[in-house]
């Protein structure tokens, strides 16, 4: 049988069961937003976030006079909410308060709750205090925008760009792999020029380096500057997420914190993170609105539609065994086809491309939530915290997934690939400078016409003598400038 | 210690968590596709959809020769399935092959599985085979579509259209409440002539009902014209969704089942689930296209966007308690400020608005994957399912909050109604028959000038006497067509 | 030399080009936004409807006592508007006051000094009144929404539905002329089981009559469902284009009009138009929101997505002409490359898949402005008339040229497809029955090794004779649910 | 009566009107492409783009031989196109072939012919030739690409970049005017602490000059890190539209370009247009992709989701004149009402708001556009290209007229602002150290109650004297942290 213990706010008295930490104000926020259940709960980066933001709160007011034992319990408290030890203490969901007073009030009651137990007092008596001690110098309006900023930058960190640099780097050897094999091109879907394999991944490789802030992989100057491209792009974001809105308090002004109570918890959370934070330059910037959400969301969104293209090559480069294109083999990972060997179904791109979609579903919602929002306050904060953590958590792990499964298993069909090279009308370029454009042309056209091979043709119709021939329909000089 | 046994397919064997009714295909998947975490499970009402699915599909295939000892098991087995009994056994995500196989193959296997333990056979024996028996004439490419479809007609049924009835019903019992008070009405958020808040509740309620199927509510003709939008915007939805896919088989060409079985197992669902699904009636645009649920979600979206703007409105009607508009008075449900007696913030509107946000951006997810996948087959299926069921459920759930938790607790403010009313400039329109055009707008530009009321300005300017100003200036008359 | 005379209003006077029939408010509105110059002038349909409505104004005005012979010259003027003569005059672009108001002053003005020519009067006399007599009974709240709702009505009817039964009854012969031709299906990109050219097509007949109205073109029972979606679709979206706002008035309310007003100016409009057109049953709703905008502007989206994969498969089967998949041969509508022959590039589907893209993009436009707007009146109505007036015609025109330029020549590269057919391992699946499952599979395997036919590979492993193997691998049998 | 020429290409001899300077290949696009009408023509910053490029082709083409009087006539014509002289010449819609090939064989038609008679030749005759000279080593396909980037870089800089700055300087000169005027804040739209109008005008500044890479315009330190932002996001998107694919040739490989060609191109680009522009270090990238359009687009979307806010914000400020917020006096441009003074409607703020609207949708159709296209090749260009240079039109011309015809004219309601501030109750925390915590709330509830002032409240329940409250009651002290 449940058991409940009694908590109060201003609104009165609320029974809270007895063994979660939580109290009034998350109680009714339960009851009250009974939104979509338990998986629309806040992003556990959140909960963690809150977790350092609020031991650092206490680090700083015990600088300011803050009980010091009740400042350690505290800070004890909030770092078992930063590990991800309570987190079945944190029930809200994304959709409540535009705000996220709830979710902070929840973070105030968990760690006030579990202190006091701490410091060997009982739950719900707040002898430490969820609003007087926990949330000292705090209001939700500074508190929830700061801890989306430090969760969005961890996971950045911490997952995305570490995700983003090994697909790169799988994407780049893969190019060097290939680097030898001359292909056909492909433009409209139809057959152009040669290329290299590796040249084609390459151009993965560039797109999916967009964030990568990897250092020189490797030696040839163009991967370089794609690196650098990553680099820059990201450089393009974080500042802006490194600055936190903490010190502006209900309305931007600051009001009821001390002076440089702002710099100091941006210090200390950049300990804690060994992340570089900053108090932001303008609070009331910070509290109304969430442009650096929705730029990081164009990111993920341009990041996105690099991803997508890639996978759509990879699968239709792939596709065959017998009736497709049939120049890539990509690995078997589970059945394909009970009776069909070769069926092998491209799934992980399936998943990256799903992904992909939904990424750029979640930058609309983040778009819309960022241009709503009146005077001093952006109430559409959970639902960009909510959206942009989703985007980032799908895309580092889908690209981890992408690598291990499907990446790096990818083999050349060398034979497949040389055939349908040599199979290719427009290798009839090169016999340009020897026979002349129309005479070239009329090869071209009786080889098209005939279904026979270039070379059929050719000497069929006397133009030039197999060697000849030979020496001039060179795939492999068609793959640069010239001298 | 976790204890395993060994499951086995086309590619081998591989172990499985004893306690775990799933088989060889769903652990590899797990494996494979290690993205998003337990939040990114296939939604509930897909696997409940499955349920449903395999016991009509069992009970149709006995007709057709499946052993009846074996077929009554599965039927079984399914039929746990589909009361959510067995959820802990379907662990995989919405990111994996975008034909959804691998959740129909997770789904063979633990009925396949459970029926053999119905049977007193064990696990991973296959003495009830997943796909010999459980998913006999069946493909993935057939089923997977097949429970999309069943799982968003009954989740819209069952819960999108009854909550937004119920939505209409408190709004229009609002807009009853209201009918007498006169109200000023404002145009580019500027002052405009008045109308009654009965009158503005029932643009509200129009919008609201857009869906809703509800029969006559009230008398006012101009209602129930309103609820048939929604039958008709629903009739404009359904009917696409009630076609099922199955029987098309891995192509659509409906090769491996027996003519007839298509339309024995639609009528098979219908009943099981009282809703009319009939089959496919072209199976290749069945399994290569979802534009129903394109379409389907483009009317979430027109919804969303409706509510986005009910929820702005009343907000802003309820701002203040002193420095807002304060015509509406919003129920209080938690804390808004610990001192402020009055600083009741909208939350309700809040979470409503920020639900309307993501429905946005889910419908543009929705509408990459529908326009993607190539030939025979849309691999976005997964993630379609999953975003518009995200929609439905978010809607419906919000909808049911915002009516309990705000729209039945709001009161008018008539005094700062009036108050704002006679204060309006606008009503000098009302001296125009008397004193003439011109008369009129001086007397409002005095007013405009001198901060003062009209009456004063016309008394003051001598233009016409108190009594004779008070018989003209009734904004009770100006809220309809003249005669 | 430029000449100019003096127009005036209630800011004074203000110079206007002597040679251009608009007025004050005009002129103020096109020094006031110079926003994006002339390609964002408001779109024709929304000058040609503000013709047709101030027609129809005039007509109904004259029945509650406008002054004959103005009513008849406003009549006369209004029908050149509505005709496109009077486009010149019409300069003002889309981003202006959200309500619409200055075009609707645009077509007062214009049709007042145009009347007043035809009566013999001068330019900027007001001897026709642009408000007192053309904008009688009307307020820019609800004429703006009225040619937005006759706008859109008309280019759906008299534009994007027929195109659309044009595409479908292209698409269609296409299914037809190809219903014989079995050909290798495709799932995940990979080799399936076949299906007929012609099934393949009538999956595309499916998606493109998504909007069509088209009574019964063809025998197939499948055909005539598919159309009905079309029909369906449409009921769901026009029954509310027809619904007009006019005698609103300001807010809703309908002040200043007469009763009646709105039903005969609703009535005369459909008589001019010969579109079913009546007053919308709430005024509030429709001065304050345009979910009918949203709603079809979905349906577009819908259609769009379908499109954009009909073009996405017809380029990729028409892909090579070496080295692509090659099954379709499209026509040749300019030079493809100047050397190669057979380099047909797939421009059509390229401008029809870049149309959709568009067509997503105004989608997510239209939805943003629908879900703001604020009291009494959406102030987003010229960019939601703009975007789908864009979205229509881009469609529309689109269709056409992919019908008559792609769709119509295409042909069937029956050689291409049948070796392609004959060389799919999928067919091993007919030899089950004879030579068992596993020794079927043993064929497939070595033929996918040694690269040899399932014909070779199964002679070569004495399965069974020649004789036997083509009297069991016959793909035109594998199309099909058994008997 | 129309005259018209022969011109030839491939395809054989077509009639073009005698007064274009376009050839055959313009004239085929126009007849197969009829999509959308004039108002659809290639943006005309591409047309001047390729002016620009064509120009420097020639002048790098004569280094490696090209003939000196035909290079130098190329380059006369070539600054012809540049300055917008042959803008009738370029008929060609963005719906056309997704390379943009066509409008590159027009540029070089008109290009050819207009040479040709400067060098007393006849239009037609091909004595400069379209391809050979004109075009001489280049591709559609990387010529295409280059003029995106060169005309994206090119408004950004004259167009988007100083209108911005230009905004933000006149937002922060709102903010110095403002800075002493103490009013209310608003949270959740409701009552909150004080802050300055110049401080709620500072939060509008950083948002404004997201891309302006202003210098320092004042001593603020906040402002300058907001400049910050601005030289930031742009820096993070500039230096990859400054990479020309140019030297790409048709699948990246730069067949048939000489060695040193793509630097030599680039460098004379960028001597022409006096921005940095090189040549992309990945030329499979740049071909293949557009990441550098969606990623520009992404920081247009950002800026667009600051801008609604903004002109939200204020449109609701100065809301009324009796019946709303009214605390900011907006400019009156038109008339708002012909009888109502001070009814002045925020139409610059309507405008920009839709404007914002079309940059959202706009970010979506290039996102599509951007992750589509299939290997060697994206063919969405046209769409991406007309979409990007859309938005950047539009927010620049949106944003010039919003700060010249609203933002230079605003000014404070002081009297209002005053009113508002002193009727708050949310002063009342100022008593809190003074009287505690739980008289001050009494004093609050009684206010609120009895719809009296704090100050009569407090006196009433005799807990302090006037002098005192006066003494305690400063909002000028509640904007700040404390010392």
């Amino acid at each position: 049988m449940a058991s409940f213990r009694e908590e109060r706010d201003t609104l009165g008295p609320i029974n809270v069961p007895s063994d979660k930490l939580w109290g009034a104000q998350t109680q009714r926020s339960l009851q009250n937003f009974d939104i979509g259940g338990e998986r629309e709960r806040m992003p556990e980066p959140i909960i963690r976030a809150f977790g350092v933001l609020k031991k650092c709160a206490a680090k700083v007011n015990m600088e300011y006079g803050l009980d010091q034992s009740i400042g350690k319990a505290i800070m004890q408290a909030a770092q078992e909410v930063a590990e991800g030890k309570l987190n079945d203490h944190f029930p809200l969901v994304v959709w409540q308060t535009g705000s996220g007073t709830q979710s902070n009030m929840n973070a105030n009651e968990v760690i006030s709750n579990r202190a006091a137990e701490i410091m060997g007092y009982k739950r719900g008596e707040k002898s430490v205090h969820p609003n007087d001690h926990v949330n000292k110098s705090q209001s939700s309006n500074d508190t929830f925008p700061t801890v989306m900023h430090i969760a969005a930058a961890m996971e950045i960190n911490s997952r995305l760009i570490p995700e983003l640099k090994n697909l790169h780097s799988a994407l780049h050897s893969k190019s060097v792999e290939f680097k030898d094999i001359v292909k056909i091109g492909r433009t409209h879907t139809q057959d152009a020029t040669p290329l290299t394999l590796g040249q084609e991944f390459s151009g993965y490789a560039t797109q999916a380096s967009s964030s990568s802030t990897a250092a020189l992989f490797f030696s040839f100057f163009y991967i370089i500057s794609r690196v650098k491209y990553g680099i820059d792009r990201v450089s393009g974001t974080l500042p802006r997420m490194y600055q936190l809105a903490q010190g502006g308090t209900a309305v931007g002004t600051g009001l009821n914190t001390k002076k440089g109570f702002d710099v100091k918890i941006a210090a200390a959370v950049a300990e804690e993170t060994k992340l570089p934070f900053v108090t932001a330059e303008n609070k009331f910037e910070a509290l109304a609105a969430h442009d650096a959400f929705v730029e990081t969301s164009g990111a993920l969104n341009t990041i996105a539609a690099s991803l997508m293209k890639i996978a759509n090559d990879i699968r239709f480069l792939g596709s065959g065994p017998r009736c497709g294109l049939g120049e890539l083999i990509l690995p078997e990972n589970e059945p394909g086809s009970s009776i069909m060997p070769g069926k092998v179904n491209p799934t992980q791109c399936e998943a990256l491309t799903m992904v992909c979609a939904q990424v750029m579903g979640n930058h609309v919602a983040i778009t819309v939530g960022g241009s709503n929002g009146h005077f001093e306050l952006n109430v559409f904060k959970p639902l960009m915290a909510s959206a942009l953590l989703h985007s980032i958590r799908l895309v580092s792990d889908a690209s981890a997934s992408f690598v291990k499964n499907c990446v790096k298993g990818i083999q050349a069909n060398k034979d497949r690939i040389s055939k349908l090279l040599h199979e290719s009308l427009m290798l009839v370029t090169s016999l340009n400078p020897k026979i002349g454009y129309d005479n070239a042309a009329a090869v071209a056209k009786k080889a098209h016409k005939e279904g026979s091979s270039l070379k059929e043709a050719a000497l069929n119709l006397g133009m030039l003598t197999e060697k000849e021939f030979e020496s001039l329909v060179v795939p492999e000089k068609m793959i640069a400038p010239s001298d």
